[in-house]
């Protein structure tokens, strides 16, 4: 009986504005910390950022606690992908890390919660759900534009490997060189040097940016025109519901009950 | 009673249309002013300049004391943020500055006087209010990307502060260095240095790139839709006025009349 | 008569296809000599080049003087700008230039004639006709981000001048360099370069790109609404005249008639 | 009959599901080896790669003569662009080639065979034909955008080739140049260049990206208008059908048999 009152009051907590707009408060303060921490500051102010850094990890510990307890089905707790992230990040950062390789990664970790602002923050939730809703849906634009690009890689690699080893060493680097091309960042420079060799290969270039840009557009097009229908198809539900529940069907009806009567008195 | 008449005249004169020009002209003015400053000029041509800058000076003052008295409820004035902008610009260019220091921020103001085209032209006040109008509903898009700019740049100005320190040496200059890679500024010759030492950094600006283009595409298409919704909705309201009152509800009560004539005749 | 009958023959002439193909033909020749002549080629060839351009040049005026002459209302011809445009080219390249530096000039004009290829064209015609159509709606857009550059350039002009005189000579120089940043194209060299003087420089540009990036986003958004709502408004009419008379109108009309029957037999 | 048997049981093959996944992962496999090659590997996994080679090329053989005997009518087999594709790729792969200079096309022919990938998976393929199939309608856009390019390219060979061989050297190289301005990359260090002798020129790049941005502006909105009225239209034929029978037509009938019953009584 304790244990549920406890259970109810965690949940209540957990709910409440105040409470989150605190978690808030603290995750923006230790971003800020994190962001500090890349200036030089003196050391008695380092030593203060690390007891504040403690204080910040324990209190997610708590936090997270709360959270758990709050859950009146604990099951479905882990199956929220927010509140796994959530463990994860607060457990990770609570190994003591003193070597000073492995502290570059600890920093890492704490980088890492000021994601949880999202997990937090409903409005954020919800824009992260609905571009993550988009991506598969652009599958086959991506697998495409991947087919496109390993081709002019390993194009490029078996051609252009002599001319350039660090643009087209290797079919991984040159996938790389390809997406530098593709943002335009100095391809007239990889063009140029490679032109020089095979003076066509102009071609390889322009046709690999058609093909990329048409892909790419393909895939802003495929994500405005899917935005549209969704919100289309809303206001066609909402149009609906508003205009009731008359409808030519319904006029039929009453027509025929019209004629029924009509009839009725012959 | 003779003030009232002046205000009335003032009312009047600032409401006129050849005045609106006039000012216009006059911005323009002093517009080409400012940028002939900018040139080699004779000094003769220089003092002829500056009396003329006085003059747009005074001519400010004066219209700005007109739009005033012709405001018939001087409360009011001030709450229209263009008037107090206007009213602003006029009185900090009344101050004399004589330090050459200061001269330069005299010049500033005088420049901000071309913005004034905005407070009079009513069309690109328009523009501007429904420019403005836009941004609060992406200010959720705008925090995503400022987290996703912050949460790399601490681990850039972590992982690269040795590799080159103008371009990573803390968490500001960092994003600032985020901002260039975003607008694929030469980005290659920044990721190419830190591959030298951390050969997979090409994920971190990988992915950096996909995450803020797609945040970027996320918002150009919440301002389209945003903006065709808003096209929508007035053309719907329109065309609900052009086809006048009868909808199907309207049939259907014709319809019930009908049934109860042939009912009232059993 | 005779005169009549020369018209009427010039008037089939002209709206022969086979006679515009020809014409299509003769552009597209005179374009490749004019391409070929950028190429070294022997004298003999430049020779009859030279011959073949003489050619041209006649046979233009012969089929500018058959469309004048086919026209059956003299006055109309110039009415239209590319009959006015299609003239001063067949003019202007009848001027003889033998002085080398008009030489240069001369080749100019032989370039425009490639632009004829759209006044015969009707698809192209119609197209650049929907390009110019679309530029008046989007004007105050410009004047804005023209208002956006003047301001930039001119505060650019005052406090860079003496950092690099290439880039903030003067008022129009600056206006330059603000462009060459719009296009993102080596912006941080610009950047850098003013921070070393003035550390918070940087303000002034991601500004600047913020602006004109949204202004320039705004005139997109403009011009797709636009061609949107021209596509749907044409759509409705089609739709409106496919759908017949039939309206709710025309419902209630035939309901009315039915009530006045019943009524009649009380 | 037995031949008919064999290719009912081919005709079945081929069909299955298993067996084109099978053909999926040759080819992926066959894709990692082409991309494996660009790596330094020792002698004896080049022999092994080499026979795996000969491997994928027999199956690839085996597979299409599968393909074609499962055909019913042998004559529509080489209709489908693909399946031409497809026996081109093979036939060509079997050519055995052991000159150094024609060993670099064999491996382009089979990094190509990458692209039956889009010829076996059906959402690809759909893709890709929609992309073909939006191209000509964007035609004429095309053939705007290439006289713009050729006028730009002729003017700046006929002026600028003095100033650098390398980039007006004649209107071809001109056009590259062209190209590289539109894509922003380096474009004032070229602008800069031809700057020292015409001051003027600015207007040249000015006018040309300005052109080129609007005419790429309107073909993608082309694209955008293209693919939101196909989905309009689906959309409409989708609620017809939805709809049922039903229109104000019916409606309209239904009550002219009100009508008839009502006069028939008179």
């Amino acid at each position: 009986m304790n244990m549920e009152l406890l259970q109810d009051r965690f949940y209540k907590l957990r709910s409440n504005r105040l409470f989150e707009l605190f978690v808030v408060a603290v995750i923006l303060f230790s971003a800020i910390v994190i962001g500090a921490k890349t200036y030089d500051i003196p050391d008695n102010v380092l030593t203060v950022m690390g007891w504040l850094d403690v204080g910040v990890t324990i209190f997610f510990l708590v936090e997270i606690t709360i959270r758990f307890m709050g859950e009146p089905d604990k099951k479905r707790f882990f199956h929220n992908a927010w509140n796994v992230f959530d463990t994860l990040i607060v457990v990770v950062s609570l190994i003591p890390i003193q070597d000073s390789e492995m502290a570059l990664i600890g920093r890492l970790i704490r980088i890492f919660r000021v994601l949880r602002m999202v997990s937090i923050v409903p409005e954020l939730r919800l824009l992260l759900n609905s571009l993550i809703k988009a991506l598969p849906q652009l599958g086959y634009v991506i697998l495409l534009m991947f087919i496109i690009f390993y081709i002019y890689a390993a194009i490029g690699a078996s051609f252009f490997v002599n001319i350039n080893q660090d643009l087209w060493g290797d079919i991984s680097i040159a996938m790389l060189t390809l997406f530098r091309v593709m943002t335009f960042e100095d391809w007239t420079d990889v063009m140029y040097e490679t032109m020089a060799v095979y003076p066509f290969s102009w071609l390889y270039y322009l046709t690999f940016i058609f093909l990329t840009t048409f892909a790419f557009l393909n895939m802003v097009i495929g994500i405005v025109v899917n935005v549209m229908e969704n919100e289309h198809a809303q206001e066609e539900k909402e149009k609906a519901i508003a205009e009731g529940q008359l409808t030519i069907e319904d006029l039929s009806k009453q027509i025929d009950e019209l004629k029924k009567l009509i009839e009725e008195r012959k």
